[in-house]
């Protein structure tokens, strides 16, 4: 089959790109202008002294950059750009902690832009404080192939940019996971007699569409539970939405749910204009430390726009080059398309020094408390190196057929256990199945206000929020492994987080137990059927179904080593033996062979899981018979696929056509290794509800049906 | 492939399950008892005149029909009947409007068990009121192969449950969708002048699981937005999950955010006893008719068990026999095992007789309406026999070569205002993308608060409640036709939305738009790759991905046709021609030959959508080349494979094995009709954001590369 692989932008471009052209020659006045009027480097609300005038200029240099972009491109959204302006004006040059430079210092504020269809403020923000990645030259390539600016904000692309988001709701939760990820190291490294070396705030500005989507109040009911006073999110309350006015689907009270969701919630009235009521709203919400805030801001989409302010037209659409006049004269812009004045860059680019200060001074603390606590220096180092400790694989236990039969749910959770003192950046938990997913790390409390120094997570029955907070806490790029949990069946609750995880290169590890019709009495609402098959189609996500401990033992191997790509481990309720054979180094071949005849094989039998030992069971009884069989396992298809052509020829050479599939699972995928004259033994409908053993029958997911089928494609 | 499908309950079971057993012989005497006691058939909460003593007793024969059921099977949730039964008791004896015997009477109050896991409390509650569906000897098979009793709540089943829960806050939204529909076919039917023909309440009870997820959050706003009054939700807040006491992951002020949501809201602190709170809340709760009301109950999960009461270990599993016994003894239980006592049969089973009555009224009131409002009552009446008025197809346009080339979601909107004066119940909507989706009803206006007759639904940003509160409308089986839009990359965000309509038989369609790298600049976070896949493989789903206006037309004919299994349509953002050979009548085979060489063909090219045309412009190529070219149009996989062996053999002969697939998605699952021979044009990794040209460009899905991939597999 001819796939295409587009070649993926590294994610250190930002330090690599020193040959994309900048806009540079005034710089460095830029610097020596305005860094002295700039915000302290600890990023407090400070009033900077420039005119009133002049903020206005760089707010509207900020609209411009958008509205420019969005014509340029005939494409994107431009009014949420332009009604944000004012706050990106204060967060990037009067409140936000950040090194242009070094767009992955440790200690940085953290920005998300829940609201991604917005791109183009995040890269005018980006540009204007002088990111290497989003030149001028960028800016105008915005949408276009290639380009380090595309339609929506992503972190695989663009240095600055820590999430991916667009689709919507998404952001906040990565806010939150991002957030809980600073509250927990800080509190697990920071020392009352030292200045701290966790330290910084996560902001995020989200739109009515993140405000009506589930996830969003998942992830905030949690937030506001755990209290995370060092999350700020800025609601754009411009109550437009692609519809048209949100009175048309969205009139409930926000603040006051926000309320009712733990959180401290501020309104600005005029976020088009009030630039003192944002610099107040957010010192407060500093103000608060124990709960995080909502400050919404409510503004005119396409504020500027003399004709399709506060209408659905700038929201998705270009402006076009006569409302563009309009807007340009309106908002007394005199500059040409993509001109940014010398004096907006003055105060922007102070950025550069101001963040090189502020790591510098980060850096001094780091030296104090490394001398003060060397101990506690050397794990820190170690974890936020991203690095794996040395030698970590070796707490994976592996297992010998005499060994017990165990579900494969609870070799995970000896797995879990074998690695959470060995890799101090596990953290995770379940979405409220705990007890059923076996994911508690038994050396640690739960995550919890007054006790973040903790390591499980306590999700609640919020799946898509928990993968999505995952996501923000892998994206935290400080070394956390995040892992969650919940019955397979519910990714299809969270599977854009987890599409997410695979777009975004978040390394999570989705542990998901009960991972078929061996689920049982619970009956077809909570059967997976589809969902194997679902995952193995998703680029960039591992599936691994591992059969037995040493399975198990490998697919852990695989997620933890995989710190760039997701991977889902289908785990089962029931009991499996430890089948000889089947080891740790198979699984990261993704198939391998088990048992083998002598010679050339009459058939190959290959099974994934618990249906595994059906096929063994059918090779001995078909070996009885005087066949040759052989038995492959098969953990992970993607791991496969990547194998050469010469050892995926020796696991199922070309010649051997006699083929049957076991899996307790759709037969949907399988063709492309068993080809069109295989078997598939396993489930095309929807399961029921039943004791296990007695659906096994039922369906006919048992050895004599393999035997059965190997005789048949024999034939 | 083998592949098992179990034979399903037909849904009319209940009017054919004459031959069930029941508890029979007292039925008789109790409804001559207890009728003049019951509430009357207008269903207003009034205190029936029975001592308390015997209404204690009913409602512990709710507890101890779930005790031992669950114990029987050695699965199953005792604590939520326990915890909810007084709740049981007041709806199903004094405030529910329903008839036993008649199970689909069309002006029956709905109930809904959003915490579907407490499935035997509605069990418990279909038996005692005397549903030939659940005779005691079903409740004995609880959670056993091919009872009428599964683990969770299945509409398909079961006569008597409405939907199918279980996964947790899917029925809250289900809820909102029935009450929708009551609201909208209300607003449409009724007179001023004469008593209403369609007039229930929908009541749902959801615990602390369905409050924690997304959706429910989603569905009520919504549902507070329209002002659905006449929906009345009961939360079983007991502050008991999985994993333990909620006070770990969900401390927020959930009464405040249903106020917060437009909700009325009311507390009844003592659920477990207070009789008279339940009754008063649910009477002010009717009495509130422009708001939807959430009666917030405290309650003790499983109540009365002396050690497991307000635990975790009451929730999942069976009391066994030490705490049964030592409930027994608790709540002064003296009947064994499955006993129910003749005097709690007798105040129950008053229903039957009250049901009776109160179908009896309604039909009264109906022959009314039709004697003052025959044309309207014609309407009513075709509309809710659930048959598709005749010819209605032919209003479905066909098209010409020479036609206009469109996106097929511009033909979905020809289509959607072609149907929508023919078919009356059509009611649907976007989640907020209208404008791009092209799924508004010119006919109609919008469903709102003051305007619930429109047919134009506006559900925000809101996927998974839109799919949910579609099965809710096609649950109502009054006829409506519901379809829901978004962009099909959403689908990730409502995907077991979209399974609960496979498996609950809800015949809803999903118009999903910018289904491929076509939709171009937004770039990868919107672009479906492996969504066709992952559809495909859901069983009962129709994945249908039309090229054209003829085939969008036919998509939509077997959309329509199928009231008992959802079609998903997947629609281009792009125009694309209308070939000659598409035709509806092809989209109803699945796949089939739209152009052909004389003889047999060299190769088989087969396409969808909006690649179909490379395999045409392809053929052109190669024919020139003297090459015979089958051209194959593939809009729906599920449709194929349930052709006869004869034509699936016609279109795809085995003997032919030079085949290439084309389409704009993931080769995941051609395998099965290209072999593993054959090649796919398409795309294995995620898009990217640039115009739709240049990517179909970058990762060639072109006709050069078509021919190339001909070639190379008939070489």
């Amino acid at each position: 089959m001819q796939t295409m692989l587009k070649q993926r932008v590294p994610t250190t471009v930002g330090k690599q790109a020193q040959a994309l052209p900048r806009v540079a020659p005034k710089i460095g006045r830029a610097r020596n202008t305005v860094v002295a009027q700039a915000a302290p480097a600890t990023a407090k609300v400070a009033k900077p002294a420039i005119s009133r005038d002049l903020v206005d200029k760089c707010i509207n240099a900020i609209r411009f950059l958008a509205i420019d972009a969005v014509n340029k491109s005939k494409s994107g959204h431009p009014g949420m750009p332009m009604g944000c302006a004012p706050m990106g004006y204060v967060l990037w040059n009067e409140v936000m902690k950040y090194n242009p430079k070094d767009p992955y210092w440790f200690n940085r504020d953290r920005f998300v832009l829940s609201a991604g269809h917005g791109s183009m403020f995040q890269y005018a923000m980006l540009h204007l404080t002088g990111y290497d990645s989003v030149p001028l030259e960028q800016v105008k390539q915005f949408r276009q192939w290639d380009s380090l600016t595309p339609g929506h904000p992503e972190n695989f692309v663009t240095p600055g940019v820590e999430v991916t988001t667009g689709p919507l709701g998404q952001g906040i939760c990565n806010a939150v996971g991002l957030a809980l990820a600073e509250a927990h190291l800080a509190a697990r490294f920071n020392k009352p007699d030292v200045k701290p070396i966790v330290d910084h705030y996560t902001y995020c500005i989200l739109g009515d569409g993140c405000m009506m989507e589930g996830i969003s109040n998942e992830a905030c009911s949690l937030a506001g539970h755990w209290g995370l006073g060092k999350l700020i999110a800025l609601y754009d309350d411009n109550k437009i939405s692609i519809d048209g006015h949100t009175d048309i689907s969205f009139t409930e009270d926000v603040a006051k749910r926000y309320e009712a969701l733990g959180w401290h919630v501020i309104h600005v009235i005029n976020g088009n204009t009030d630039i003192d009521g944002l610099r107040a709203a957010i010192a407060q919400a500093k103000a608060v430390k124990d709960k995080p805030t909502l400050i919404k801001v409510s503004t005119l989409i396409g504020y500027g726009s003399p004709n399709k302010a506060d209408t659905h037209d700038v929201h998705g659409a270009p402006l076009g080059p006569e409302e563009t006049a309009a807007t340009r004269k309106n908002l007394g812009w005199e500059y040409p398309e993509f001109e940014v004045p010398q004096d907006v860059y003055d105060v922007f680019r102070a950025a550069v020094k101001r963040g090189d200060e502020a790591e510098n001074e980060w850096k001094q603390a780091c030296e104090e408390y490394k001398a003060k606590y060397p101990k506690e220096w050397a794990e820190f180092e170690a974890l936020t190196s991203c690095n794996l400790p040395a030698n970590w694989a070796e707490a994976l236990p592996t297992f010998k057929p005499e060994d017990k039969q165990l579900a494969t749910r609870q070799h995970s959770q000896t797995m879990i256990n074998a690695l959470a003192p060995v890799l101090p950046g596990l953290v995770g938990g379940s979405a409220d199945l705990a007890p059923s997913n076996l994911t508690l790390m038994k050396i640690s409390g739960d995550f919890q206000k007054g006790s973040y120094a903790e390591r499980n997570v306590r999700f609640g029955v919020r799946e898509h929020a928990m993968g999505a907070i995952c996501n923000g806490i892998a994206l935290h790029r400080s070394g956390l492994i995040p892992y969650c949990a919940t019955f397979y069946i519910f990714t299809d609750y969270m599977r854009n987080a987890m599409r997410m995880s695979a777009l975004s290169e978040a390394g999570v590890i989705y542990v998901m137990t009960h991972d078929s019709i061996g689920l049982g009495e619970d009956g077809p609402t909570h059967q997976p059927v589809e969902h194997l098959a679902s995952f193995r189609a998703m680029p960039n996500m591992m599936m691994m179904r591992p059969a037995g401990g040493n399975e198990t033992a490998g697919a852990y191997k695989v997620a933890v080593e995989n710190r760039k790509r997701p991977t889902t481990i289908a785990l089962s309720r029931q009991n499996m033996p430890n089948l000889p054979g089947t080891s740790v180094e198979g699984v990261a071949k993704g198939a391998y062979i088990i048992r083998d005849s002598e010679g050339h094989p009459d058939v190959i039998l290959m099974g994934t899981g618990s249906e595994l030992q059906l096929c063994t069971e059918a090779a001995d009884i078909l070996e009885k018979e005087g066949k040759k069989v052989r038995v492959v396992s098969f953990p992970c298809w993607e791991l496969f696929d990547e194998q050469s052509a010469e050892y995926k020829e020796s696991v199922l050479p070309k010649a051997i056509e006699a083929r049957v599939s076991v899996e307790a699972g759709s037969s949907f995928g399988w063709a492309k290794y068993i080809g069109l004259k295989g078997k598939h033994i396993g489930i095309d409908d929807f399961g029921a509800s039943a004791p296990a053993p007695i659906l096994y029958e039922k369906y006919g997911i048992t050895t004599p049906k393999v035997v059965e089928a190997a005789k048949a494609v024999m034939a």
